[in-house]
């Protein structure tokens, strides 16, 4: 398609709008945050459902990465939907990830509360850059919240969940305040979190939180991970996470 | 008093119990977070609360270093009470720093509500000298909320404080959530944030939180302290808050 590029990252290949929804550091932050100290038993299958997959590069590097998990990814946009459908078959994925194509608020009421064990999801936040609504409306739906606030998206994630289960989110801190209260609202009890800097001297511009549904309350804030080292370079573990 | 020591810090003189209460590096990094980015207007008087000011290391070191503040600082024990004043006077700061040795639950029903500038605490859990995170933490910060608990505390704070008024603590990241959550429901919202790790491969062992009044969501969540340095001494932000 000429509208497309089509990419390599971390191994896998993916199609991307050049003027559309393009994947950011956001997305592989997320996935190696979900990678790092979960899927402790792999004998068994993770039933895992991601929000708002986009162009399905989370999804795909997680099952690319953690063969024993399975993964429903919702996407409210056609356009994206069908990318992401092509992505996962483009890298031999249509086993573990099924995309779905529908409004989440929808999705949940075809299925079950309970079930699944981890749900994530990087959601529309209104980027530091973008004060004003994106002129491309598939980036600004992708980047505000025009289709589907914070509160739903946790709400569905906690109905999902069985208990202990684990939510996933990508978030940016000035609204953190807001995050947590409705994480705890809803049932979800914070339970790691990581700030990330572009420097070490600078003051965070995203945080990722892992929630247990109904887990006791007792948080574990991590190391900080920054994006450059003080030469301006990637720091080493961007390096091992961009790889 | 035989079973006292004269301790010099930050050019102030304090007297310590040799086995009682004695300050930890909390104080410091407390006084020195309330320090940072307020008192701008140095032409008025700023009003302040302490709640539970132990032997009053940061009341005095505020007192000490911002000429423009007066400071009330209350302390339930009756013998650290009698401490913290005699610390006053030996520092000439008996003009700005009133200690009252009183429950603050009582001493508020004294004063009228929205008259202070800023209020904060270090509140007793974090008053142990050991930097370890020990498996009894949970127990412990029960044990020590006997007397106070962290809610009565913002409640008091929240009530004493003018319109976007200031409220500052510093408290363990475990029960960061539950902080914020009463932060939120007294009406403080947090603007700013800091955690402080030992070094910076390790997980965050305090937080300093600025909370502001009836202010509107928007947080600054700050680059992190590091205690020491990757070659275990003491880090260079950490020598400047020591001297």
């Amino acid at each position: 398609v000429l509208d497309e590029t089509l990419d390599t990252i971390k191994g896998i290949k993916l199609f991307q709008s050049k003027k559309g929804y393009r994947f950011s550091v956001d997305a592989l932050l997320l996935e190696d945050f979900i990678s790092q100290n979960w899927w402790k038993d792999r004998s068994r299958i993770y039933d895992g459902m991601e929000i708002g997959t986009g162009s399905g590069i989370i999804s795909i590097l997680l099952a690319k990465r953690n063969k024993n998990t399975r993964i429903k990814a919702v996407e409210i946009q056609e356009s994206l939907a069908e990318l992401a459908k092509r992505n996962v078959e483009l890298n031999h994925l249509a086993n573990s990830i099924e995309i779905i194509n529908s409004d989440i608020r929808e999705t949940v009421k075809t299925l079950s509360p309970g079930v699944f064990d981890y749900v994530f999801s990087n959601p529309p936040f209104r980027r530091q850059k973008t004060g004003l609504l994106n002129r491309n409306m598939e980036r600004a739906i992708a980047r505000h919240e025009i289709k589907i606030t914070l509160s739903d998206i946790i709400e569905t994630a906690s109905y999902l969940l069985k208990n202990r289960g684990r939510f996933y989110i990508i978030y940016h801190p000035f609204r953190l305040m807001d995050l947590i209260c409705i994480l705890k609202e809803k049932g979800l009890e914070p339970k790691r979190m990581r700030f990330v800097h572009s420097r070490a001297c600078e003051e965070a511009r995203m945080v990722m939180i892992e929630a247990s549904k109904r887990g006791r309350t007792w948080l574990k804030v991590d190391p900080p991970l920054y994006i450059y080292n003080d030469n301006d370079e990637y720091s080493d573990e961007m390096k091992r996470i961009y790889i």
